[in-house]
């Protein structure tokens, strides 16, 4: 039986208890993160809070084994005084959306193999795609999310913009969203680019330029050049 | 019976030669545009060649009803004397990729009701969506369809180039990509926002920005404007 607390009360936190909850072999406690004087021993205490709060909380825990779950925040920028570690799931949690932890990629990182070979059979026993992946390539990795979540997400909610603008539905672009993000499966991106931009046509992008307000026109300027520059 | 004469050889012509070529109500012809001394006469006469040449292409067609397939082209862009209409279909048509039409927008335009009617038997009759767009609304369309498609797409390599870069495999973010997609058909882009920039988090953002170069820093922090102004 593996022991784990979890200190935290958002969504990670909340999905990650409720798929450990199903495990036989683990027991898990979830406590916010406000209780720290009553932390439960474990064999490890994952600390699921925000960003800038895992320095002090986690120099509050004193158990022997303590990871946080951030994509941004180094393995070593934990402040317990035992061994440290990262159990990164690099995918994005709503809070009343189920997760399909078989699809997570998990980034695990620990000090020694022992460690890390405990966090890879906690991964596997709620996920199946478990990668070893370094405080620095993580740091990197949450970049590269940033780029095809966050901005992607953006240049949706732009193209919804236009359509709201024009009063066309924005479910007309909805088959397309999904074929462009099922085609990296297949093709490497750069492979997979078609359009304006790479095909140099300048007279559809002026007539492009011409449909969009100040700030769109940025956005399409500097994409089009990085398309053309193979950026 | 409907006659469908399809002029081109690319893949959008290809793809729908195949699709009619499955439905018993419909004959179907497809001939290459350098052949336009023997344009066999037909109910309508779909162009489906590059936008630069539609208009030299439909100069040439005697035929009753000409229609194009262009998102980014004018129905009076079409040069031929008889009556006018567009079959424009917004999905990425891959070479040896199938086609689920089932999926695809059909939008649709013609100079009359009856004309209208023609072109919706024929979308219904290999697709089931079906949309009544104007020359204009569709301009506005194939631009948003830019940022969904062409910009998502280089949003994707950039991550790529981030994860090669860093020795991580792409195959991480691969799940994120698709979820993201996913989520539009739930919550508004606006609505889904996540990551650094619209929680202001300035220190994520200048950590972010040390480990990008001088282009993709630009695109880094264009795209965090934006969002965090609700452009």
């Amino acid at each position: 039986m593996i022991s784990i607390v979890l200190i935290g009360s958002g969504n990670v936190a909340t999905h990650l208890y409720n798929a450990f909850l199903n495990v036989d072999a683990i027991s898990v406690t979830q406590i916010g993160a406000r209780v720290l004087d009553k932390v439960p021993d474990a064999d490890i205490t994952i600390i699921a809070v925000s960003d800038d709060a895992i320095a002090t909380v986690s120099s509050k825990v004193k158990n022997s084994f303590v990871v946080h779950t951030s994509g941004s925040v180094g393995m070593h920028n934990l402040q317990n005084n035992t061994r440290k570690g990262v159990f990164y799931m690099l995918q994005t949690f709503s809070k009343d959306k189920k997760v399909a932890f078989s699809k997570v990629p998990f980034c695990l990182e620990a000090e020694n193999a022992k460690d890390y070979a405990l966090l890879e059979t906690i991964a596997k026993s709620i996920g199946k795609k478990i990668y070893s992946v370094s405080s620095e390539q993580r740091k990197t990795l949450h970049v590269a999310a940033v780029f095809v979540n966050n901005f992607t997400n953006h240049l949706y909610k732009i193209g919804n913009d236009i359509c709201e603008k024009n009063k066309v539905p924005f479910d007309i672009l909805k088959p397309l969203i999904q074929e462009t993000a099922l085609k990296v499966n297949q093709l490497s991106p750069e492979k997979a680019q078609t359009g304006p931009a790479i095909r140099k046509d300048q007279k559809t992008i002026k007539n492009h330029l011409n449909l969009l307000d100040t700030d769109q026109q940025k956005i399409y300027k500097i994409l089009t050049k990085s398309i053309q520059n193979g950026n």
